[in-house]
Parts: C-alpha cells; sequence; structure tokens
C-alpha cells in the first residue's frame, strides 16, 4: 500500500518533551494461572515493544509514566515502582524509531529529536488482570497480554528490561509484599500461592507456604468461598491494610 | 573581587553531553565509628551538594558516574548501585546553577542547556574510608566528608536524595550483604557491628548480631587481632567469595 509521508519539521528542541529521556513500564498482570505482561505492537512493522513514552516539559516524570498507563489501561492508582535507568550507548539506534515512524507517514530529518539518543527509566506496574481493558495507542495495531514465559522478541533491549523488572519483582516479593497488587480484594490461599509460583517460576510446598503465610500476620481470613463441594470450600482472606 | 564574566555562546546543543539529565551519587564511607557521605562546595557560593555530572554523548550512563566518582576519590571499581531518578518539575530552578556558573566567571545565556529542566538519576556507592583522597572539581572549593546524622543544608533536593539513598542502603543491608564494602579484607566482629549500626541507626544487641551472621555462613575466620591484653584478643573475619 502506497502512503504519503508527511515531511515533519526538523526540530531538535522536543516539541515540548524533555529530550533524550523515555521511560517504558512492564505491566504485570495474573490471569489466575499464568503471569503476563502488556506488550504493543506497531503498525506495519512487526515490531513488539513494552508501553512507553516521554515526559513532557511541564510534567513530573512519574505522573508521565501514570499518564502514559491510564492510557493504555484505563487504570488510575496502578501500583507502580522505578526499577532501573537503561542508559548504554549501545541501545542508540535511531533507525528502529525511523522505521516505526515512517511505518506510521512521518519522514522526519535524521537531526529530529526523536531519532537522538535515549536512556530509558524501567517502571514496573501490578495491575488487577481483570479491571483492564488494553488499548493500543495512535502508533501501535494493539495493546495485549502475553505469557511471560514466551513472549515475543521484542524491539531493542526490552527483553532486558523485562527481565529486570521480573527479577526486581522477585527481590520485593516478600519485603513490600507486592503480590496482593495482582489479586482481587479477597483471595484464596491457593491463588495467593499461585501469584508467588508464577513471579518466582517454580511450584512452592503448599504447607510450607500457607504456613509462613499466616505467621507473617498480615493476612484476614473471611468465610468460606462456596463454589462446589461444600466440605472442601476454601477460605476467603484479605491483605490487612 | 571583582571578576571578568565570560559570555558563553548560545548553546542548546549540551556540549556534547546529553541535555536534561544529570546523575548524583551519595558515596558512603565509614570512619570505624560515623557513617559518612561526601560533599562537595561550590566557590563563593555556600552551596553544599552531592558529587555528581553529566552524561556525554558517546558515553554509557553508569560509566559516566564511574568517571565522576573516579575524579573525586581516585578510585576504581566502586561498589556503585542505582537508587532512584528524581524527575519532578519542582526540582527545575535554574537560579541555581545561575549562581554556580556565574560565581566561576560564566554569565550563560537563558537558553543555555545548563539552566535547563534536568531530571538526576541518584546513585549510592560504598567505599573503602581509607583509601580515599577526595578531591574536588573544577568548580567546587572543596570535597569532603561529612556525617550522615550532622550534614549542612543541601542544594536543591539533595537531602531526598540522601535520605533515600540511606534507605535503600538499609533494605539492602541483609539481603546484598552491602557492609562489606565499607570494610576492610579482614575485620572485627565489632567492626562489622558497627557498621550495621551505623547504616541502621540504632544499636544491636552484641550477642544476637553475633549469632545472625555466623549463622548466615559468609564470614570466614582467621587468626586472632592482637592490639591490646592477649586473652581479650578479638577474632578477625573476612567475607567469603
Amino acid at each position: 500500500m502506497a502512503t504519503t509521508k508527511k515531511n515533519v519539521a526538523e526540530d531538535t528542541s522536543g516539541d515540548g518533551y524533555l529530550t533524550h529521556i523515555a521511560y517504558d513500564s512492564v505491566v504485570f498482570g495474573f490471569s489466575g494461572e499464568k503471569l503476563k505482561i502488556l506488550l504493543m505492537e506497531y503498525h506495519n512493522t512487526g515490531f513488539f515493544a513494552l508501553p512507553g513514552g516521554f515526559v513532557m516539559q511541564e510534567e513530573n516524570l512519574n505522573d508521565a509514566v501514570r499518564r502514559g498507563l491510564k492510557e493504555r489501561t484505563g487504570l488510575d492508582n496502578i501500583y507502580l515502582e522505578q526499577c532501573y535507568v537503561f542508559g548504554d550507548v549501545s541501545r542508540f539506534k535511531p533507525e528502529v524509531m525511523k522505521t516505526i515512524l515512517y511505518a506510521n507517514g512521518h519522514n522526519v530529518p535524521d537531526n529530529h529529536w526523536l531519532l537522538g539518543r535515549f536512556i530509558t527509566i524501567a517502571y514496573y506496574a501490578l495491575i488487577n488482570y481483570e479491571h483492564v481493558k488494553p488499548t493500543p495507542d495512535a502508533l501501535s495495531d494493539s495493546c495485549t497480554w502475553y505469557d511471560v514465559d514466551d513472549l515475543p522478541a521484542l524491539m531493542l533491549d526490552h527483553k532486558d528490561i523485562v527481565t529486570k523488572a521480573l527479577q526486581t519483582l522477585q527481590a520485593n516479593l516478600d519485603r513490600k509484599l507486592v503480590g496482593m497488587n495482582l489479586l482481587p480484594a479477597r483471595f484464596t490461599m491457593k491463588a495467593l500461592q499461585q501469584v508467588y509460583e508464577a513471579i518466582l517460576g517454580e511450584p512452592i510446598r503448599r504447607t510450607t507456604f500457607q504456613r509462613k503465610m499466616l505467621s507473617l500476620g498480615i493476612l484476614k481470613r473471611h468465610g468460606k468461598h462456596f463454589s462446589g463441594s461444600a466440605n472442601k470450600a476454601p477460605y476467603l482472606y484479605s491483605f490487612k491494610k
């Protein structure tokens, strides 16, 4: 299909954004069985990428990331943490951005700010999978959940970013009890264990897990969850504030 | 004293540096009694600041930080970790940088890249206090150790950066055994305890501490350290690789 390319005016100032600074978000969700992340596919390129963006001149960095997540997920008040800044020269590949812009009908000059070198500030977000309507942005065909252990090839160093985010999530699992953000308000002990197993990537003994969780004093027990045979109904729990 | 101000040519391109991106390092050392950090005082301003700098166009972010530390401490191979990115709009105070440049004889136009908005990537470093010769840079009168619990007023949000670095250090104390980087290769159990107490800001029971450290299986015991009455000489330890 022939496309008319718009010639964007030469601009090294950033169109109201801070030059050289990007962010990328690794948005984790838990389907009930699998740990998943959100990926976008750029129009006509075959490039899969983490949802990311840029920071406006008058905008706090963390607010820019929340704005991007809100646009892609519809959610406010997402659990969000900085993870790592990727700042190597080797990630500077202007031809990748040029391909994306070209495939979207933008023909930009070589000194355009979008073709400059970027550091990216990686964040990880934890969201309740059921509450999300993933929404593609203007440059993307899709914004979809993928299993963490079965991702397509990702653009630039985005695979490294996912790996770092997962390591950070694992390290924070006990210390910050981040698992709670992946579950509904009330959950069974089995669901909690499944979240831990999905994040750690390995099975955990049920009795050991249950004893440890109860010993932490962070769970509040509610009524039973009746969904099948009554005498097997498991208790529901919530996290204490 | 009258100073001749040089008029620096208008420049929004960054003089070979990435615009809008800075780093600041919280360099921790342990004097044997106190946890200390390195601060610089800018010429003729009364401004105290963390040692920081900018990233060159052809330089990895982490390498830029190592270069800055090498210049100020003379040390290579410093234990260094990213801590947090400070990216609020409220930290944009161009008059502070203007004052520093003016006090050093530089009169720059308002659109100079050094007067733009910066996000700063905060790092913390752990170094062996005895190995360091703190060295001021071209804009500074001094680069000196200060007690973490008795700092002068700091420039911009540098006090918040110190607080965040100290919290990160505390959180990583057990998990990453970062304390080892503040000690010489061989040390007494008492010295190790003093490092922990200095970082946590509270006393620890000697017997509890000793039992916990030995139970971790990370210490190798060597000969006794003879410095006074022989029958009280404590053992020396090192960390296993």
